[in-house]
């Protein structure tokens, strides 16, 4: 299958899930050996962002800076409040394109690809489509 | 067409532009069913983003709270005087890519395309190219 | 060849390094007329952004307002204490996808690649892949 969604269920108001696994899996199934990989994130408090998969601290650091400089006791006008998680959700990204090399995610040594939970805990899903191109 | 550009008029110095409507009529007259949309800003005092579209105070909550932490009044070395236009510009990102699904934009239900204006009021333009994909 | 990386020497700490005639030269050397080109940056404390070329104050100038807003001092968690360093890697994002037009990068005038260091000085690479498409 070339086109399918992840679904992933987020349990904090504000974390990085690690989705390399499901990501690879659907790779693997897709039997593409050189490609690109497109992930799209179709909501508007949540991102998608590539980093330090190998200690757990570093996703949670990144929440913390994000929390320190993005105005989170602003007077917004949006009125559900949640103004602080749509800003974060633009500096993140709705989107991830990955190069796929022997049916591989062709990630750094260190990288993890996350899903960047904003205004959770939700049920939040990621469509997933690869294209195969010529080596 | 497969390949052409959206002109964008923008009216403020720094603002949201919603240009979905305009993307999804380019991705209707290319008839491209299944694919990938490329969108491309080419200047460096703007960018693009995709966020909601439902209530307007969300976009103009987003050019708030950039302006809370993109330092404003600090004494930045380019003489143009607009260093925070390129940083916000580099915050956004100069380009999105969008998954086609018979036709039409793979948008989440509150999403919406936005043009980010951070040095205007000016002429803008937004490259477009479609390029079909199998299913 | 379509497929193949970059090798970048950064000398500072966090600084912008123009790689946009590096790209252009592989672009050129693919002949690919009309297509995709994709960077991909394997680094978790480093980035690829677009922004002027022109002025090289400008890329001063992102590296400045980056290090006045991250929070430098922040006791973050992670022991390496390079935390602020992965948070501008997420905000510069990890890949590039640029279109390519008549064998040449569709940038705007003003426009450069830039590699972003934010925990330098080190040998860094970046993966370069080119797809063909249709015009």
């Amino acid at each position: 299958m070339q086109k399918t969604s992840i679904t992933i269920q987020t349990n904090q108001h504000m974390h990085l899930v690690d989705i390399t696994s499901k990501v690879q899996n659907l790779v693997t199934q897709a039997g593409i050996s050189e490609g690109i990989c497109y992930l799209f994130n179709p909501h508007t408090t949540a991102g998608l962002t590539i980093n330090e998969g190998a200690d757990p601290d570093v996703r949670t650091d990144i929440i913390k800076g994000f929390k320190e400089f993005v105005p989170i006791d602003y007077p917004f006008k949006h009125m559900e409040g949640n103004s602080p998680s749509h800003i974060m959700a633009s500096l993140m990204g709705a989107s991830l394109t990955l190069l796929i090399t022997e049916t591989k995610l062709q990630l750094g040594t260190w990288q993890a690809i996350y899903f960047c939970e904003f205004d959770g805990p939700r049920t939040r899903s990621v469509q997933f489509r690869i294209v195969a191109s010529q080596n």
